[in-house]
């Protein structure tokens, strides 16, 4: 960490800023004197410093972070790529490109049983569908709930496939025992009490990136449930918020490499929430694997006009399929399992 | 709402879709035939219409609401200012401008106590602190937690002055008891569990905007709250997340007026959080007042270059005392209370 | 167009209004009389109707396209993908993946030169290379100029390479008699006042998206040019600005799909500007070619640690050879020619 | 500036690279040897330095600006208001708050008289109103151009007021020798070559803030015009464009206390941009000169609804006459003149 004095600064506050330092925090001062301000390298674990208390010291000018502030998730200090590793031997980060597909919202035994089906027949490896669903207005639907839990564990007894689905409440934790991938949605990325519960948990998790988060943000929501001793964490990137009104979010797909240099946590990609629009699916599953994500995550709809939420971005059962094996030939071109 | 229909879609189809919004919704469908598209008008309560399953179906070219989506919350349907009442006397959204003062955090009974006495005495109703504090990383000081709830306390009751603390999780509910407001963080605008839980409390809630979250998502979410049974709503600005760096987040005070004419419900301004740097609390405090909030929220702590988070935005209770000067001649050209 | 009427407008205003927008534009208005609101149906070419124009009506309630605002750039009109050819036989929009690669500026004759043969070698066909350069401060360094434009004609009589350089004046046209794209750069995509005269020039154009351009604004750009008589045209994707800092702009690769399905125009990808990072420049290639793009501009320089300008993103000549090489295996994969 | 060397870089290479700055660039270089990494502190001007030079280094781990970039437009070398002086007496930039009004179109010579007088008679110095307009679409009206600059020419004549207008090409400079101040719009904020002529024309500038703009790179802008010797500059805040949709562009209200603390330069709010609506140009007004406007620029139209650009944001002169009102009781109350 780097912090630039005011050229005003007098000795003595000097002393005395630098002896706070090195007493809240486990960190040597180097000082470099220069002819206009005085500059304070910080060496050692800088990471617990709050930015926002050296800002709010009269005599500094502005302060830099050399060191970035996660350590966990950091590939500095864990150079290889996490593997998540199944009961059935599916994995994720090992170079494969696992798809996981199924249903905005679970909405009976049979819809779910009979997506399941197709989207393993397609490629899939896991069924994703909301059971507890947070909706913008109170009055929308809200998912079937515990119910839509057991359809979704129906649907995994029958077809092997693990499963994936989202938490918004840490009570309903106990509910989520069948469950392989808990989700943690965009909405809930700094819902930091429901973080550390599920950091308790050892499940996978899926965390998807905030509505407007930054990457360093949502590293840090990743570092959070790994501060509680879980690290099967898979980072998903869902778009973000701008300017942009022709599609729901702007897919950052630069977002896939950054990550994955900065972490060795794999990393999904989710088109269809990112765009909005079931014909923008295709084009950029291919352009997430192109550019090196570990999976895709596509909702995925028997009858898209009459799902009850996010029908736009639904595909049938058909169209995955076709997706799938495009995404497969683009595979097989890049080296990838 | 209205529903222009593809210029392709038939008639069956068209009747069809006709049926299938009478029955699952309580509408008339008014159907207007144009030359090169039908276009459909629904007649009667369409907020439970979810915009995405009228969008998801095949022969719709696009839908456009009419109406707002909240209810509860719309000044059309509530046409009187709602105006909170505490049991000292204090009132929000009668016309008055209130003062709420206090440190980001909590830190200790004589600094709550210190602050409290001080902000008192230049004008603050209200006593702002933070015991349990979501931050952005695990490793950053988190509150001093239910302790930090007690100092509050002590500080009501020595004070007389009314206090407002934010909840961060269902559980923590019963803490609450001592609160007059509850608040609402900007990272849990959307943690729509935590909105249902304070909406059956009947507590006072102070609901902060989402960090980059759109004046209608704001108002559906303090519809959450309003659709459980409580109308005690304040909405808070504290800015929001764009490109430019030059301040933490960009203070919509558009959003002031605006909420005002949509929506019954007072409005605060959080000049300090929206800004992150103290010289910009006094030309914003003006600003916002001069744009019709209802009070405002303003972080004071006795010793900011100490403060364990946010120190650069927190005035000296000098400065405040300063800045509600200015702002209390201010409310007298206004004509305000 | 759909244009929804107050409640309140009477018969007379609503008569009145509508004889002026049939005598102001050539449509025909339908009127669909609901019980809340009047909806009135445009019929005819509604694109040079003013939006703000009908919102500012006293009995206006709201206003909806339904048509898109462009006729020469939209697909619809124009189903066939618009094919640009150069005398050597290059094409750009016929399915092809075209390589434009050179440094940000042109620094010297020699270096030009040099990059010429080395990007030509692996695989370009069109030298990029700044002249006029558009800085952010008055006092860096704003291009070799006329000189500039020498060495690039020098640089494209001896490797056989087209050349596309930027325009920042109506005035220097005349300087780009032997350019074979003139490139608008993002700070200029609404300098309408070049674009009419770059309309009229009849040469090949890369229309570079706007820093925080709108996909509709951008294609409106091109329908000024094409609107002088100039339909040779390539959209250049180079990201657009966020609140993400990681990245010197989010690069918006679903612009990609969205504008091949909207326009019949080629796009182009720049990775090296979207990013502002050399290392990303390869998997946001990859990206941009699996989502679409019909081309490629990348920054080459033969020492870019020593770059006048940009150095930071820019690839060395053997990087380049990589990025080409691999996108090669894709295009390959994906039946690209 | 103060530039962060990576930990592997050589002693070799930390020479070349020190002694490349010296001669590039008229600075000393300051060494500070800390045990992670070498941080070099540049002591001079490093105002003409290239960020992207210093980053593209390979030894360069990062760079930060100490001093602000621009300097003729800098408090710190210039502490003293700009205070802009017209012929007529009116001042710009002395404690003042200056009302700038008129029609977003000139129309006729009728309108802008009408409109002329009733806007002075209301409290207006200077008259608005646009002769050459660019349009987002090439089919929308452009303006009366030439005509309409003589409409301007005989209302200032008739009326006294000062008049402002935009110029949207270098070669029209010729045609404002009548206009007292020359304003560049939004889109051309960054068009340099426009700049650097008006630099060259000693008239007073409106520089209105760019679509998506920082304020550092607004204050560039002027920077630009300075240089080339004309200082005569106000900056307008006109909104920017963010994700929120409720308004044309969200005003950034703290914009105006931040260019007035790092320039001496005059501000001006434009509310009927930035927010699109008429009904929030009061909020907005008063919210502007709250915070330390120098002054307003607001649209008025003779009969808003008849307007032929953006008469959804203008108000009719009586509406502007309360503004002015209401902004005036508010003045008195800041002790403004």
């Amino acid at each position: 960490m780097i912090i630039i004095l005011k050229p005003n600064a007098t000795a003595e506050q000097r002393e005395a800023f630098t002896d706070a330092l090195k007493s809240y925090y486990n960190v040597n001062v180097n000082t470099w004197e220069g002819v206009q301000s005085t500059v304070l390298g910080l060496i050692g674990d800088t990471s617990p410093i709050d930015i926002d208390f050296v800002n709010a010291q009269t005599i500094v000018e502005s302060v830099r972070r050399v060191q970035e502030p996660y350590k966990k998730a950091n590939r500095k200090f864990h150079p290889d790529n996490t593997v998540i590793e199944f009961a059935n031997g599916v994995k994720i980060g090992d170079g494969s490109v696992q798809y996981m597909a199924g249903p905005c919202s679970v909405e009976s035994q049979e819809q779910i049983l009979e997506i399941a089906h197709k989207v393993k027949k397609a490629g899939a490896t896991i069924l994703r569908g909301g059971a507890f669903k947070p909706r913008t207005s109170p009055y929308a639907f809200q998912g079937l709930k515990a119910e839509g839990m057991e359809f979704l564990s129906a649907a995994k007894k029958e077809t092997g496939l693990l499963i994936v689905t989202e938490i918004t409440r840490v009570s309903h934790l106990p509910l989520f025992k069948d469950v392989d991938i808990i989700q943690v949605g965009a909405r809930n990325m700094q819902n930091f009490e429901l973080l550390k519960e599920i950091g308790k948990s050892k499940k996978p998790v899926l965390l998807k990136r905030g509505l407007a988060s930054t990457i360093e943000e949502w590293l840090m929501s990743a570092e959070y449930i790994m501060s509680e001793g879980n690290d099967q964490i898979m980072l998903c990137e869902r778009g973000i918020r701008t300017y942009e009104s022709m599609t729901r979010n702007t897919m950052d797909i630069s977002a896939i490499p950054i990550v994955k240099r900065l972490s060795h946590l794999p990393v999904i990609a989710d088109p269809s929430h990112a765009t909005g629009k079931s014909w923008l699916v295709e084009p950029m599953s291919m352009a997430s694997v192109a550019a090196g994500a570990d999976g895709l995550i596509i909702e995925v709809h028997n009858n898209p006009s009459k799902a009850l939420s996010d029908g736009a971005q639904s595909l049938t059962p058909e169209q995955f399929g076709d997706v799938a094996a495009k995404v497969d030939s683009l595979k097989a071109a890049l080296g990838r399992i």
